[in-house]
């Protein structure tokens, strides 16, 4: 999850450093080449590193990009879940038929609270984590005899969730166009449910990513090697210092790929499901609102 | 908010001074250091910097494009806004069942206008400031007593309009087809207030930032040694001449990703709702329209 | 206006000539203090200047590419205008209800006229231009004094399209999904012209601007003192040309920004409304077609 | 059109000799000069042509990248019409109000051969070629008569298929719910013809291009006066093999831009018209299918 | 198909080894000419070829983007299958008339398992592997025989899906909301698998791909002439060690190119479909469910 104040800096620290070790042992391994065979060493202009440098620096920028898209389009599909719960409680709330055989108000907020129970256990899904104990303050054990059957739990309720709608047609509290029209908000969330499952599931390239990581140490090589002109103890330093933020980019671009993964860079989800229950619980005159997240405790001390 | 006239960019400056200073010092610090143990400090190659430079301004490029379409697609959802919210209007004051019980005009007045009040709500609860006091002038007391009971103020209108909708089918003013085809209009609008929402409080990753602001350190610090070369006083200037524009890229980037933060690069959302107002006012041939917003002095002179 | 046969060289050109005139002048500057004092100078090597021209290319890249979208985003709003208009007048030609009162073809083709009345009027509203007078052709004397008092002259023939919509439907020339099916391509439009004044009314961030121009010359500065490492009068004229390609791109990209400027590379918008016209009218039978626009004259030689 | 196994190299090398035998010729120029007045030639470093080429690719790659998308772009154009005749022809054939009063098949299967027609027509609409002597195979006489009277003949077309599907409900063959549905799918048909005529009519920007062209040469000119410090008649080659990759890619680019044009980057829109004409004729069991387009043998061998 | 563990890296290895070699020998050739001909070579700088490298991997990038976006549209469109199959069979199982004659169970059913069949069948067809042997678990005879009449067996499965479709219609099963609902779930589907069939069919533009290889070997081959300065059989590995990343970047970009195509990067189209059939099965109480795929066998040990 992404917080402003708390600093994530030495936590992405901690996860290159065997990647730092290593070009440090390698800079130490090429300059004491150096001192016992200088003459046989090749001299390789700086500018050929250079060149490899801005090579990777590209493509790591356009990795950076895509990881940022994975991520900002995992923001979206949590962002349109969280309209979409709003939409489905409004038009619960107020849709009925021009002359309602009766006002369906215990099925309607039946729905409403599943909503929140559906939001808490997509999310627990996604991540891998206990599905159901969150969703079963919101559901009725009906519910949960339910969907601890079925294998994709947050799909059971959705279809839960239809079947309940249908009910409101059939018994005559909305009309045919009211359940389209919900069914319709029913549709998008199925939509958001899949495209979260899409991008959890689908690996990043990976050779896409290790030729990345080899060329990142074909190019400090050719640097450690080039850095030997300088000829001084200051090339050891000065190795480290320009591998540092390759190393750390390219975690970072990891990172964001994986928008679901408990990493620093996480999406909300459990703070959206939190908000998405404060609205709909409001909507309906229920005061009993949760504790807004306090989401930063949960992620960065590790 | 963005101008053409007026010119941010003495604000920009000030924001960046710190830097600038901290380049100036290090500047300072490493001519020092070469006039009293010259033969000690490395030399270092020109083309090194300039590779890392081309590297940074690669990935600072990439951010600005990311934070520039961040900025866009805030500027997009309250286009969005406008479109919908005249929309809604339009099939208000022109929808009619075939046969109506009544004509409703009342009930749709107090929506055109409800409408108003919620532009402008929207844009000052984006913004943290206060939510009621501009909105009141365009709605009811009972209205007001409801909306500050809620948390999201907002969303509370939302839910005043579908009601309202859903009194007008009832009562017969407008047909189901005509109910559907509102409520899609409010559909739109409850997902854009969840977009500039999403906007808002999303945090750009603040790794990417970090390593960003350190790795531009990184560059600068081997710049200014590579620059001994030159070996006069004139390196001092050249290297903040260097450093300034990369700081206030940096900086432009970071003010577009929050467009609603009262930051030079705003989104006009009160110019906005004041094209709202004078727009629905119009259609209902009221002819008390708001001066527009003269905006300039809002922000610029800080 | 994009034509492929005429050449806009020229005219960019002018409108770089003080840029050029400038770096004329700054380049003559240097190579006479180099005479004067050219032991003083400072010896900046030529890879710092191409690096900084380097970082200047993308952002200027990363800047052309955005205008483009803007460009290109307006090019497909008015392409949407076409298309949407399109579907209306068809949608007018050959709905009715399955047991029509009466066949409303006389609101219907004031409808389809008035559609072109609002391309052409939308059209000069962008462009700050005379409003009215080319719409007048198309629209009754009643509509005429309408728009007259409103404010937003297209939105006010948006609600009279939908009023004659309206009456349409409870005249009992089309059923209800037909009056709703329309509202669609009314709402498309209504959405395209928000797009249009959005694109129109928002300024590209300022400081984006005013630092790469800021950049542009740092980076002409340190060249023209890194050239004269060539030593002749040979540097100018160099200068002169690699300052000209980066004008140039700055230059187009701030036109393609803005396109509903009277720029030349403004969208072809008189043109596209008369496409409307003649696809309308020859829908309508009506063969009294306009000329295509001529617009090459109109637009280059200024 | 694109083929994996045909080489369209030969004939992108055609389009570029001229672009290089002006290279050949600068450079034999400026290797005389050198040779002739030597002192005199400034000494340029290889650095700088260095920058000016890498400026010059990246802007060569934002516009290989807008080009592509644009040629994406018509090609999803042709994919969505793909889409919409099938779902159209699925509609028709299957779509019956529940108490019919007529089947209305042969208006339906007129539509679905119409919708034939409409594909070869918009193909070779947008390619300017001959219009009607394809599409005439699968329309009425009546029809032919009509779309010849009409200059925009695929509207023409379109309006027919509205004509004759406000027919099929008003003579009781599918209800109202099914018209607007199959009318959305002409709408989407409306757009794309929209969309295609949109990418064919705009001009990718003059300005752009040219810029782009003469930076290429002023790149050219300054490095072949870089490369005098070779000092040998390899320089001339040089010259060529480093302007050739620059040349063809602008030239790819150019093509890409103009989706329609029958250039070797062409969409298959032949092919893909004959692919509908497969689909829609085995929904309709008819076994007179078309062969293959075999359009290797219609483009690369100019 | 892309999976985290296995690594495919030798596998993309084997498929440069040519290149590889080429490389190789071009090495060797260039270093005994020196040792021959040592005088007449020419003196290339190096940062001749590195700018050309850097130009080559702008391209390469954007190339690689390209490549990225087809791969990651192709994962969109089957998770976009995967949504659409969820959301029909929930609307199938759920809906109802208000008062139905029949519940139409049998056909629901039918229809639901023909989705199945549908998903595996679109699969294999995209992949040019047999069609029915696997689809054919899940349909009847009638269907099995209809289909294989079809060139287009997908589009034929989705002509029975329809046809069915109407049939609950007619049947009073369902009223024509719902039939409208459900066919525009069928409507995504054809979407789908048109959008599917365009990314399997359209060839990434050959001349762009070829400019690319040969822009490879100019820079190659330039850079082994400037790397003679290096004087030294060192030359030798360091081509091959910088031409590695190149041809790897290339090969990857080209794989994620063609995502329908049996290689290392391949969309899991079997592994999507056996989710498929899991969710579909559980949602009709079906407990015959599929093994998961283990597809990792599958691919890359070739």
């Amino acid at each position: 999850m992404l917080l402003e104040k708390r600093v994530p800096f030495l936590y992405l620290f901690k996860q290159i450093k065997y990647d730092l070790l290593f070009v440090f042992l390698m800079s130490v391994c090429t300059f004491s080449l150096k001192k016992l065979y200088g003459e046989q060493m090749p001299k390789i202009p700086v500018s050929l590193p250079a060149f490899l440098g801005t090579a990777i620096s590209l493509l790591l920028s356009f990795k950076l990009s895509q990881s940022y898209d994975r991520w900002w389009e995992a923001r979206k599909v949590w962002g349109a879940i969280v309209n979409d719960s709003r939409t489905m409680v409004l038009q619960l709330l107020n849709f009925s038929a021009s002359d309602p055989k009766e006002d369906g108000l215990a099925t309607k907020k039946t729905m409403s609270y599943r909503q929140i129970a559906w939001a808490y256990c997509l999310g627990q899904s996604l991540r891998n984590l206990d599905v159901i104990s969150k969703a079963k303050e919101f559901i009725s054990e009906a519910d949960i005899l339910y969907i601890e059957m079925q294998k994709n739990k947050p799909l059971a309720l959705l279809n839960l969730q239809t079947k309940n709608l249908a009910e409101l047609y059939t018994k005559g509290c909305i009309n045919s166009f009211q359940e389209i029209q919900i069914n319709n908000t029913l549709v998008e969330l199925t939509n958001s449910m899949g495209k979260a499952e899409r991008i959890n599931n689908t690996v990043f390239p990976v050779t896409y990513r290790q030729i990345l990581h080899l060329f990142i140490y074909i190019f400090l090589a050719i640097m450690s090697l080039a850095l030997l002109e300088i000829d001084s103890l200051w090339e050891i330093p000065l190795d480290l210092v320009i591998a540092l933020p390759f190393f750390m980019i390219e975690k970072t671009a990891t990172y964001m790929q994986d928008p679901f993964m408990n990493k620093p860079t996480d999406t909300a989800i459990t703070s959206i499901a939190n908000t998405i229950e404060t609205n709909i619980k409001q909507l309906w005159q229920d005061n009993d609102l949760p504790d807004p997240v306090d989401s930063k405790d949960a992620f960065y001390i590790l």
